[in-house]
């Protein structure tokens, strides 16, 4: 096998990080080296794996960190409370803005302030930026020989992007359907991509890692979600910065855009951090959101279980957060801060990625799903802030491309009748 | 006419801003409002006019306020310098990523450090946002019906979100010519959005000021670049940007992607103001990069003229920075920085645009002239560090979403034929 030699030296960042304990047993104590991908077998349940997640040694952390965002890095200013990271393979991810919006709280009804967090300001558009800092760190810090993923959009772009900013070969596996643009996207930061039948996509990717020694960055469990460790520290990120950017508070719910449920628990996981430190005194409600052809986080709310696979009940555009598997960890945030798992139509995502478009904020269609759910779920009325994370920008969208703008001939009169045919009255 | 009525209050940010004087003659003075979009007549030279720029009571700037970059605001941070901006037009653009690449250094041959300053960062994914955070706001302020924008990219589709953001109308010029993906960017903030033919843009776009009130955020002026006295001055947030991300120092060089030159001139006026409050003690150079079938200011700066107009030798695909007519204040700013003018070929952006790629950042084919200059120019060699400013992402390309992904049956063997084929060897 040949492949790119990784640098001879790398520069590891300073880390608390003490190991990785399964979820539901925490006696059980796993290396953070090499990182586990695939979660690990139960102690009790037969062909049950559960995900890890990373310990800290939390008496040793400087909780002045969390004052503010330095200006000059990416994630890694928290570097104390992530895994180690390849210091080289930073992109100036995250502090992304929180932006507010009057309109939306009184589209929704709401008494208190709505915020937007804008996850398309990060390296490659979209919230994956924050999980790939840390588990191409991890593929690095292995001498893995590249990085592997499964993915049609975000995901694998940023991987391809952190791979290449350090020099790491990447494949990415996605899919012939994803949107045109999207495509260009993923081939565009010299990885091998190719479009692989949906059947053949997570087999495929379990046989390069057992073949080649690739690093997975995806999940590779079929059941449900145990997925890389780290992806979800990266996202802990967020309530670091939330709490910065609201003045040193929490808000009263984070309502997120929900997959497989990694950005949702990293973000529940990161306010707990904040109360443990005595930073904060509540926590925010997490309100989980999918598209209602699958929802399986809500699937697996309703009937009490874990997690939950379900397949399928029609189409869906919020190709995203389309996923028919879930998480166990999302599951927990939603059941411990007592928040809620809503799903909704395609029909509710285009109005809320409408209302936000008017508002000057372009997201792609699943992205929408956090604003969407602000009419379709009881919120907390005390005053504390809504804050509706929105992961990518409408570049990633279906349709993208497709549509010449209307034209006309340049003239005064042909001009004023365009316009008023567009709804603008000028004359 | 008919239109959306303005918000009856508006909250306006406190500024420091004494009025607009003329380029040439300081001693002529304008009001601030409204706000003169197409410069003045020079007064001595007969149908030449002079850009505006905005002054400012300097001794009463509390310099303190250039210490930090602050993480819940956008431009308006720095608002004392900036002219009165609409409180509420704020999208949280700015605060973009200064990412050093130690390839580029090593690429260009040069011994010292180099810096991407990361203008996709913005909210609408370009530099263009910190000019239309200033200039929609005085179309505001002006109590304008709408704002009027020629432009088939970054621009427009910049106007249209920050004047959503304020619920103002806005009719933006395009062309039909812009590549597809941008089109559906520049149509999705619900402005009234046309394609027009070259030659009926700039004629219908003053026809439209005059007929209709609409504030022009375009420059209307057809021999030279004027502009909007405003938007130089969201540029300069650029420089007060850097100066905090180089830990309170000033770069030997910032190396520009220069369309009409306000960028390049604004990002210049920042770094004075931080040497007149003494905050720094040396001036960058000014190195501004142009397609070499345009190159205005290369034109006007070889023939010591204080701007230039040229005819097109040929094609490119650096659209954002191909223009006919230069600015007086780009020149300006290289001559007295002791800059340069370089212009480049597609080939040299392609080459560029693809090492970026490689390190993890795509980019505009316009965004990579500043690193393609990198090996074009000389540049100071006393260890200061350079600063590439990228202006926008990879989405803005022509060739978006034109090219599908090649694709494998999900076979082993196919799998790593198909690898080899695309360079990546397997087994």
């Amino acid at each position: 096998m040949q492949y790119i030699r990784p640098f001879e030296s790398i520069s590891i960042t300073e880390s608390l990080a003490t190991g990785q304990h399964s979820v539901y047993d925490v006696a059980r104590k796993f290396p953070l080296f090499p990182a586990i991908t695939d979660g690990v077998a139960h102690a009790q349940l037969k062909d049950f794996r559960e995900p890890l997640e990373v310990s800290y040694d939390y008496a040793k952390v400087n909780v002045g960190q969390f004052g503010t965002i330095d200006p000059s890095r990416g994630i890694d200013q928290w570097h104390a409370v992530l895994p180690p990271l390849v210091r080289e393979g930073d992109l100036g991810e995250g502090r992304t803005s929180l932006i507010e919006i009057p309109a939306l709280s009184s589209w929704a009804g709401l008494d208190c302030p709505v915020f937007v967090k804008d996850e398309s300001r990060n390296p490659t558009w979209s919230h994956k930026d924050r999980l790939n800092r840390c588990t191409v760190s991890a593929a690095r810090m292995a001498d893995a020989p590249g990085v592997v993923v499964a993915s049609s959009g975000n995901h694998g772009a940023s991987a391809a992007a952190y791979c290449a900013r350090l020099h790491l070969p990447c494949i990415v596996l996605a899919s012939s359907t994803a949107p045109t643009a999207m495509q260009s996207f993923l081939d565009s930061y010299g990885a091998t991509v190719l479009a692989v039948p949906p059947h053949r996509r997570w087999p495929l990717l379990v046989e390069i890692v057992e073949k080649t020694g690739f690093h997975p960055v995806s999940n590779t469990t079929p059941e449900s979600h145990t997925g890389h460790a780290y992806g979800t520290e990266g996202y802990k990120t967020i309530a670091y910065e939330l709490y910065v950017q609201l003045g040193h508070k929490s808000p009263g719910a984070v309502v997120i855009p929900t997959g497989y449920g990694e950005l949702a628990y990293g973000v529940w996981k990161g306010f707990v951090e904040l109360a443990q430190f005595g930073l904060v005194d509540s926590l925010p409600k997490i309100i989980i959101c999918e598209p209602n052809t699958h929802g399986a986080h809500f699937t697996a709310i309703a009937n009490r279980t874990p997690a939950a696979s379900v397949k399928p009940t029609g189409a869906t555009d919020a190709a995203s957060i389309a996923v028919e598997i879930g998480g166990h960890r999302a599951v927990a945030a939603v059941q411990r801060s007592n928040g809620a798992a809503v799903t909704l139509s395609d029909a509710e995502l285009l109005e809320a990625q409408n209302i936000l478009a008017r508002e000057g904020i372009w997201v792609e269609l699943s992205s929408a799903s956090s604003v969407a759910a602000l009419r379709k779920t009881l919120l907390p009325s005390n005053g504390q802030s809504i804050v509706c994370i929105s992961t990518s920008s409408g570049f990633k969208n279906y349709g993208v491309g497709d549509r010449p703008l209307p034209t006309t001939d340049g003239t005064w009169n042909d001009f004023i009748r365009q316009a008023a045919r567009m709804g603008l009255k000028l004359a």
